[in-house]
């Protein structure tokens, strides 16, 4: 890579990658999850990463790619740590507890890709795509303030 | 484990040892930085980083248990896609934009754990070692604020 468009591109492949990681991990957690409210904002977000997907998709043609997965080691590590955990606690509102904490994790890696994505878009003049980007990015934060509240109204209490 | 306090420890070990692996990668990044102000960033984030892993130490004391480490593969492959990338970019102004996004991918994995780590102390009553992991999360998010800002003002456009 020698210019900020290979970097923006390379890096956009790595979250391509990641965005489909997330859809095939994100319904064995849902599985295990046993309180209501946790499933219902795992299987929204389940569904807001389907049209995650398609956005990243819309940006490859905005910047004439054809998109293209990059394998990305920090968000299979994530993965990799969240089913560890969910194979070793053995109380399912416990469990809960580290479903949340598994996806805040996922979350906060998105948020840090996206806000990357976004200004790099924004130095290299690509407004639409540095709008999409942002309109991805609020929903990665959304999801991450989503599991915060149902952890601190209920599910950290139900664990302890 | 069965109880939050067991997923408490856990996390806790797996930040202990996440910390650890940060204190011998950013050398690594300081040396292949070239903007004067990501390298200070970077090495005042160092400094902060021995503090963390001392206040991870307090908090061990806090509940009675030995410092131990739990091999994370979040931070590992978050490390390993940095280095990775560091082999990868041959202009050392663009990289100095990858340095900054995997700094920040870091970054917020650590809000990611320490926010989880804070609201588990809370509800379990560990005032004090919440406090401690509170002055940690601050810091961090800290960091990843200056890197977006040294980055926006300066090093994206460098990098174009």
């Amino acid at each position: 890579m020698k210019t900020l468009k290979d970097l923006f591109v390379h890096t956009l492949q790595d979250v391509y990658y990641a965005e489909q990681q997330i859809v095939e991990a994100l319904p064995k957690m849902i599985e295990k999850a046993e309180a209501n409210e946790l499933r219902n904002v795992l299987k929204a977000h389940l569904a807001e990463t389907q049209t995650q997907v398609e956005r990243l998709e819309a940006v490859f043609e905005m910047i004439d790619e054809e998109p293209a997965t990059e394998i990305c080691e920090g968000v299979d590590g994530l993965i990799e740590e969240a089913e560890e955990l969910m194979d070793e606690v053995d109380d399912r509102s416990v469990l809960d507890a580290g479903i949340v904490a598994s996806g805040q994790a996922v979350e906060h890696y998105e948020i840090a890709r996206y806000g990357t994505l976004a200004a790099w878009a924004a130095q290299l003049g690509l407004t639409e795509a540095k709008d999409l980007l942002e309109e991805t990015l609020e929903e990665e934060k959304r999801a991450d303030r989503l599991l915060s509240e149902i952890a601190v109204q209920n599910i950290n209490r139900q664990a302890a």
